[in-house]
């Protein structure tokens, strides 16, 4: 297989864009990200979104989206896999690569929740869980994470104030970075004292509805040498896919996220590295439970201890191991085909060194880690700067 | 790249399957691809569905039928490309393997179609065309292929009694295939004395709605001669995917499908052959003009000549060059996501010699066309017999 390569990133501000369709968000983000990398043609693009035909009544988003940059002829595909839909969109076209079938292929994500109201977008979200066995009886994803919660609070003694911890550092985060949809400070009081929206889960537990697109270029080392980019080689050394049971009744042990650990040791597989070789990681933080559990899936921290590492200022900015430097899905927001993209954009702009403000000092190797539903589905991508 | 092989297929009999759900029909047609193969473990599924959120509120199919299938944790990803979600399985499928990342995959498309009334699922299936510039209007896809017949008739002298020939054609087919919905012998005065849709598209010119699914096994060359079937090797060696601008309005020329024309193109290329050397098709035949112009543009005919083709037998089973043996989707049915993953289990099954009383005799290299919307998006792969 060939060595595959990011050579550019396009990121639109996320938040609730009334003045934006799908179609101009995304073409937005893929124009950012071909001129960042300075190529204006592609052999294929990716398409990461969840439901554009729930929440825009629009799907064959290939044909749509290739039409509208102007290049309608180029293969274009679009995937989905809940909220990893974007890590999808970034596995088709690593095999792409890798395996030899394209040489650059402009990966996206996008999604336009804000087009449907409240109920509309709560039904089209709970499609990722199960319906016949969960979505039927009533239940949406903050219920389903609250239980994955509550399971871990009894057995791990995990707290609402460690919960609250979560939100309370991507929200710093999110301070730092132009394109978050919140810039907005909270407290652990503050979380603790937001609606209740499922026990123990508050309304600041909770990642937003949102508005967004994101897009990468990858191509091959060899074609990436060739543009001449003074930025450092970050290459994709690892990606792993994996599924879980869907219907949390179906699980061996609520407590733990099997797929998202699966999905982790075939990316470190690939990769050659372990989780404490990491210096930056992206995790996918769509209830502040699931960034302890996910930081505890990909083996950052033995099980039980994801809680007491952000408490400890482990995961924060200048802490061991910084976790969601952008702000995480929490603060940046989840719009969630994007979001895993967006998490890709994260890893490879810390790694080129250009962060800014929220720059971790001197990361050479990052993971991103998308998950669908609540861990239903899960891909994991390892970058590295060449050495 | 490594070679790919097919070494099992597993069908349904498509139908409107009351019975039946999403998730029973899609195991079952995987269930019959693993036994067919004879293996028990794969190392990803892919999954083409064009809206299972409109069609049954339900997204995030890798998880759910990774599960279904007692198969949690596999590497699952569903696709969709509207009805071209099959061949973009199969695409996705085979960069994997050929490429390196997987060495066998399970491909497979399901579409449940009948559990929503007609309004919705004509909704759910325009969503495959531009919503604000086409869909908005009112117009849904019997309109849009009424258009490109007219243009055909305009500049080709294409006629009704053509476009009917291509029904008579492939219900003929369809009485020799078990897996068909219909099992109807219907005449050109069948035709043209059924209800006018949208002129000059008459119901029988018409593709039906449909629950279904397909399955298939496929693996490299050398875990395929391990597995030691009596079959002749069939590889996949042409792989073609591309788009075309997704309004109708937008395109250059409307008796021309180009999309179609540069996959057909692509795939030649990656195979080395020409159309000449096929000896068996299956095309997108959503409505009898589908066939006349993806026969023209896979390079069968030349612009304007697909038409007299059928009326002159040339595309009949016994013909020059049989087109849609299985049926096709105007007599099999049009289980959408299911569609693309069928018209290659029938080839498949041609180059075996299991095909039976519609089998083509001698048939070697086959090809496989499946369309997106209004030919928005295309995928075209070759299979041939190993030498």
């Amino acid at each position: 297989m060939r060595d595959v390569a990011v050579v550019g990133i396009g990121m639109i501000d996320f938040g609730e864009l009334w003045e934006k369709s799908l179609r101009t968000m995304w073409a937005e983000a893929a124009l950012a990200a071909l001129t960042d990398a300075g190529v204006d043609s592609v052999d294929m693009v990716t398409i990461g979104c969840m439901s554009p035909g729930l929440f825009a009544g629009q799907e064959h988003l290939a044909s749509l989206l290739a039409d509208e940059l102007g290049m309608a002829g180029v293969p274009a595909a679009r995937v989905e896999s809940a909220c990893a839909s974007g890590g999808l969109a970034l596995r088709m076209a690593f095999a792409e690569v890798a395996g030899g079938l394209s040489d650059t292929v402009l990966v996206t994500g996008v999604e336009k929740m804000t087009d449907v109201d409240g109920a509309d977008a709560t039904f089209a979200l709970g499609t990722a869980a199960d319906q016949e066995w969960e979505g039927f009886h009533g239940i949406t994803f903050p219920g389903l994470y609250a239980m994955l919660a509550q399971v871990h609070m009894q057995r791990h003694g995990t707290t609402s104030e460690q919960l609250a911890a979560v939100a309370v550092k991507n929200h710093a985060n999110g301070l730092l970075n132009p394109h978050a949809q919140y810039h907005l400070k909270v407290s652990v009081e503050d979380v603790l004292a937001s609606t209740m929206v499922a026990d123990p889960l508050h309304l600041l537990d909770c990642s937003p509805v949102t508005d967004g697109a994101a897009a990468l270029v990858i191509t091959t080392v060899e074609r990436a040498r060739e543009l001449g980019s003074e930025r450092p080689m970050v290459k994709i050394t690892g990606s792993g896919l994996a599924t879980d049971t869907m219907a949390l009744a179906n699980r061996n042990d609520l407590s733990q996220l099997d797929g998202v650990r699966l999905a982790a040791e075939r990316a470190y597989a690939m990769a050659g590295r372990k989780p404490e070789e990491l210096h930056v990681v992206e995790v996918h933080d769509c209830f502040t439970i699931a960034e302890i559990m996910t930081t505890e899936a990909i083996g950052l921290f033995d099980p039980g201890f994801g809680a007491s590492a952000v408490d400890k200022g482990l995961t924060s900015l200048h802490g061991k191991i910084p976790v969601n430097p952008s702000g995480g899905l929490k603060s940046k927001g989840h719009p969630v085909g994007a979001t895993g993209v967006a998490q890709v954009a994260e890893i490879a702009t810390q790694l080129w060194g250009e962060a800014g403000q929220r720059q971790v000092e001197g990361a050479t190797i990052g993971l991103a880690q998308n998950m669908g539903g609540s861990g239903g589905s899960s891909t994991v991508h390892i970058l590295e700067v060449a050495s």
